[in-house]
């Protein structure tokens, strides 16, 4: 078989794309607002935007006017500068130098004055993240009121619960519904808790190169050591309200709460996702089949699937955010110094990272709560699977007044297990086995080894889950 | 050389010691009040406290004071409880047993009635990470004061700024102490901020096989299916009440939110701590020697050395956290149907863990800094190993308006090569390479290259950082 | 309801048990042979096993005798020396203080001559890690015997393959249990690989405090800088000997591969287990019910219950372990100078429970696949589940030439639906909607939709597997 | 200040750049071969050679040329593909659409045949992965050579030995050196140990639709249940050897041990550039500046700085690597059925991620080692920072003959605390305390004391070291 070679080795390398990603092996995000709010594109813009805050905060007006026209990352090149960000170890040295060449002489000498490279990508970051997190939580918002619907919908719709794989007692598909909106609803709450703050430090978070307030000329004295609190600080608030950013109470270059906050918002937010894919998926189960999603993917080879596709995708997510969220919590601690060399740089791909799939995995809940078919007639019969059985904590319960625990739990046992063995229903294997005192002590066997009649107070529990009200998700 | 084989092999097993670990492996947390409160002696006693409350709560008066009495942890074999967990996959299974036979006839129907194994350890656990959080938060308020102390004192004592292992521009250690103050505070309001919830749902989170109100006798009609809210969801209230624990809004075997928050504000803690031994680490270095530890530690071999232990051990649990913390939050994810077949079980020991870390890093935390020892002598030596070039920062920026920002740092780059290369002072070696307009810009270029006049805002964000007021702690 | 409060607070602890850990909280380990042999006291010996071959190796004899005599556990207090490891931050500090003070005084100068703490350290954890491997190896081959046996008795016992939760295609048993031995051999070799090496540097790496041969009086003089290899590095090679641990290529104290490999291949044990286990989990669903566990877990209070205990225990362990990996390849990279600050210490708690998580789940995979009982009948049923729609692929392969693919698959899915819908089997849904030449092209429709007729290569593929050998365990 | 707002909130996204990643985040491979390789366009350059050689090895030869034609990444657009990739989870089904439209009626029967979604996209991973290793070990063999080049040249250069930060006794910078070369031999090795394999399966890993020789009609009869090993398992072998990767033993969807071994390989190497990163860190550092990186990288606000760029760089691949391997050894585990529903989607981003961490980590530690200063001159001055205590253990071992271990180490302490107070050579402070029977015993105190004259068997170990060969890299 002769064929050209493609095979490994240091051989042709592909042609070469200038871009790195595409989405290709990340469909959870793919397509999702949240993936374009985390692009390079949105990432360089943020940077430029808070150079610009910058130049408005503290410079004459007329260079924050400059600044700001000049701060467009589509006049930019990217690649150009994510290659020449390799010499210093981060983007902005190479980006100041471009700007400061797009903008008039006059301008020139207020881009970045003053500042370090690290309060333009931290300020960036937060940027970054604080518009991802709008959009995540207006998904979870989504999900939430779904949710609220199926759990009312289903109120009452009993279901076999399962513990460690097991039927063990009934629930309610309402309760499950209303469980997962909890959970999405407590993920809401702590993304809707955080408050990215701007950065500005300088060079070691003193402010000492920051010396006067925004109109001030470059010839006016430098600031002194012990000074008050007066232009350094007061330039931190500036800058943080044209950026519409929260006030940081000290420059936070190596206190890293802000960026291990959202790491364990983002990744408690996947995982709690991650619970509702992990339902869905089980429940989706050809054997189990009580749930479906409102529209499954295909298969290429196999006609007949319909598969959980965007239960799958938040599962996929969710594996991946709890080890990303410890590199996070790793770095903050990490952070020595007043700028430690490696462990802020560790943190940009994995903040990144989470907030893509936190983002792809709540568009993607939004539209899988949407769209999910329940299907009570296959709870139904699926309760029924065990001829009786999920119901015998109840008639174990009916049982012991009369006949100790013991001796009830020991009866019970044996009728089970005929049950099981022989498929007869649990009533009437209790029937045959019980004493006569037994026997009274369960007035209406029928009703009471019916799976429908002990869902306990499921129905109370979705009406208090019910009455929790969403916050308002972020503006 | 002949001698007894103590090699590896399946030879003869040492002794068998009945206890697995005595803290050996551990001196983080060894000999700690958290490690007490975290002892399988103290598991064992909290699962009691769960047991005896919920008999308290719904049974009999006379059956809650016998299962009271009858709930000390010393009574019962804890190893053996261990070896009879493992054909059930959790310790209740044989404690309830042992339980039920420890109390008087009239009293056994009541032991665990209606409740399911997990209610029992999740409450367990709640317990004792509330216990534990009381004295975690302490340990972090004795740290909080101890910077405070530090910070103030501190508040103008300059020591170089250091950003990627290089000197930068000066900082202050009281800027140092005040930042080391702000994460322990964030962690102490993040563990203050918990409620850990008692857990009741029964077999499958319906709370059906509650029934009735406490004194209710067993012979009583079983709770109806959709029934009112009534005694179920009162019954855990009252349970709640009985552990001081918060009420949880529902049963939560499978959504973790509070396991999740317990990991995440713990690893954050521990990470935190991090931050500040890795600060004192580094400045504890032979070369730098900028703080010192009040007691260092010793070495067998080398009697010069003092070792900064404290800092070491807390930085042994900042390495560890954030992992133990991504277990949990996967657990959250894995926790599907209505009991997970080993996402549950796999949170006992992280969770224990991080508690036992965060626990043992808070108390040699208040310990290291009440004991901390600064050099300010050394701070200013080391600010001079430079020769002026840790303030090069402030130079350009004086020159900038004469000479323009790119020659003034061409000729600053200059002046600094040389000052590396011979050692000589970087004011001496600008004024032999500046223009006339340059040094004219310079109008004191002693004062300019003091490294102890550049600190710009520092004192100020000290006084601010100190405006915060720690949270009270737990009680 | 007045009762004495056993609430939380910093009131009445538990009564102090000394021992901390009974294998309370993890069923996964607790009585098994791994949780003995990473015990304190076992870790204690392992300490004292190194001593006393390092003074046997340089001491005279009568030394290497005398404290060999007193390298007993059993004569130490554990908690004691867990308590004294404090202040210098390791436990070896008061043991060779004890240990010294337990031999006569000729002896004594011999006992740690030259060594570091960190020597006895890690080659006590390695004998340790030696000594567990040589256990878990043996579950390991028990494990993939039990598999093969399963395998070749299934070898053709057809059940339905599951893609995405769904049915897909036919697969066997056979192939299923071939496929998780392959995963426990992959395990063992990875284990088998292993040479845990003895450690042994002196205060820095350089052996420079060990200077002569093994019976040199104490008075010879010492080693000279640049010095041929002479005695350092024959008495490591002796000192190894004396332990039965592999002599390392260089003292690796900062160089920690040794540590990562058993961290890597013991996670990969624990993960690789874990599949086996999710399967097993899955295949005993009680709507799937292909499965079950030789002895199924009780349950307190649901008679009927038998659930996948081991198999639970398992996947706690496989939940657990990469992230604890994850702690010991970060410390590698954390070693820093000639012995880090934190990082060494943060790998002694994390190596220990991946040893006592991979214990665990090897015995109870012993244990589990030694009792797996399979239900080819459930499977057989399982497979018409679908109604003939498992095939689709076949029929999908089979129509193509005839119709072309896409018009195939187009008919294929409209018949699917119709059986998904409606029940109706699949070739009778197909005989309504193909035109003639299709159905010209399924000769034998029956056969062709008949599930055990399409297992492709599963037979052959079981029969490769099981050629593959398992390599000898550890002795 | 009125101005454009460049706030956050849901307003004007940035203009859409279709790239997510130009590398503006990842300045440690951006640029580098192994970003180039693991690129979108990589990805699916492997993708179609992975379908190229599947038509070849199965179908006519005029199939496969006409596939292998059309097999070409930059005649697809790979965001359509990523698009279209979310309703079926995987970027298969769209690339098959697409492929099969791009070749002529003839062949499009050929295309994908018989194959599943994983078949491709795992081949292509392993492809990608192989191309990209044989980046990576190139990289490692250059930094071993330099690193062999250092330890040669500095064999016998005295430094400080370092121990919890302080300075413990003399090392040289050779063992050094060589300590980090055995670390990068070791990465070398485990990766080139690996052999990525092709993966060929069918829907559900039994090979089922793959019926007959490569040049059979489609026609032909398909494959019976239980049939010998024939067409299947030939199509593998040939299939795999069309891509020049291993064949597998058993199709391996759900036994990931290729996957678990590529990241644990991958990180292992991250980590152990990660320690010899840290340490030039360390030894970078202001204080100490025993090394200097050849061509640091500079500072926009501070022209004296010459950071530590690569090694920052390489430290932040370390600081994330570790838990991206946890994160694909949780896949292992979670990998159930025939194919799972999100813990293979899980692995994609975080295994790409991980070569593109090691491959930059390699590039730069390259770099790093062929351009690194060491400073003798330093490292000598750093020996006599404590006035000769850094061989306190070697004066120690000179004293205990004549005075025992305790009155030696006593004394020997009293001196050490004076030379650390007062600055006085301890040989002086000694002299001063010592009594004659201890002075006597002390020969030489200049010599003994002369921190050039302590460095045990370095020498011989570094020897040892350099003796060991790198294996070939991987062509």
């Amino acid at each position: 078989m002769t064929s050209p070679d493609p095979g490994h080795g240091p051989g042709p390398v592909p042609a070469p794309d200038p871009c790195l990603d595409h989405g290709l092996l990340a469909p959870v995000r793919a397509g999702t607002a949240a993936e374009a709010a985390t692009g390079d594109a949105a990432l360089l813009q943020a940077m430029l935007d808070a150079e610009a805050a910058l130049t408005r905060a503290q410079g004459p007006a007329r260079a924050g006017e400059a600044v700001t026209a000049a701060a467009r990352a589509d006049r930019f090149d990217v690649r150009d500068l994510a290659l020449r960000a390799r010499s210093g170890g981060n983007p902005v040295i190479p980006l100041v130098a471009a700007l400061t060449a797009a903008v008039d002489p006059q301008a020139a000498p207020y881009v970045h004055r003053g500042a370090t490279s690290q309060d333009i990508v931290d300020t960036a970051m937060m940027l970054v993240a604080s518009r991802t997190l709008t959009l995540i939580t207006a998904d979870l918002t989504r999900t939430a009121e779904a949710l609220a619907t199926l759990a009312a919908r289903h109120r009452d719709t009993p279901m076999p619960g399962r513990t460690l794989t097991q039927h063990a007692v009934p629930t309610t598909f309402g309760l499950k519904a209303a469980g997962w909106r909890a959970l999405v609803l407590d993920a809401a709450d702590r993304l809707n808790a955080l408050a990215p703050p701007a950065q500005l430090g300088g060079a070691a978070g003193t402010l000492a190169a920051f010396t006067g307030p925004a109109d001030r000329e470059p010839s006016a004295p430098l600031d002194e050591a012990g000074s008050s609190s007066g232009p350094g600080l007061a330039l931190v608030e500036a800058y943080a309200a044209e950026l519409g950013l929260a006030p940081p109470a000290l420059p936070w270059h190596t206190l890293r709460t802000p960026v291990a906050d959202l790491a364990t918002a983002l990744a408690f937010s996947c995982a709690a996702l991650g619970k509702l894919a992990a339902d869905v998926l089980t429940l989706s189960r050809t054997e189990i089949a009580e749930v479906s999603e409102g529209a499954g993917g295909g298969s290429s080879a196999m006609p007949h699937k319909a598969n959980p596709v965007r239960a799958t995708l938040i599962a996929s997510a969710a594996h991946q955010a709890p080890a990303l969220a410890s590199v996070l919590l790793a770095s903050l601690a990490g952070a020595g110094d007043e700028r430690p060399a490696g462990a802020w740089h560790a943190e940009w791909q994995p903040l990144r990272e989470l907030l893509r799939l936190a983002g792809g995995a709540s568009a993607h809940a939004a539209e899988l709560t949407e769209g999910l078919r329940a299907h009570p007639d296959r709870m139904r019969a699926n309760l029924d699977l065990t001829h009786g059985m999920i119901v015998s904590e109840r008639v174990a319960a009916a049982l012991a007044p009369a006949l100790g625990r013991a001796r009830a739990k020991e009866l019970l046992t044996a009728a089970s297990r005929r049950t099981a063995t022989e498929g007869v229903p649990l009533a009437e294997a209790l029937a045959d086995v019980l004493p006569p005192d037994g026997l009274a002590a369960l007035t209406d066997l029928a009703d009471l080894t019916d799976p429908t009649r002990y869902s306990g107070s499921a129905a109370a529990l979705v009406d208090r889950a019910l009455d929790r009200k969403p916050e308002p998700p972020r503006d």
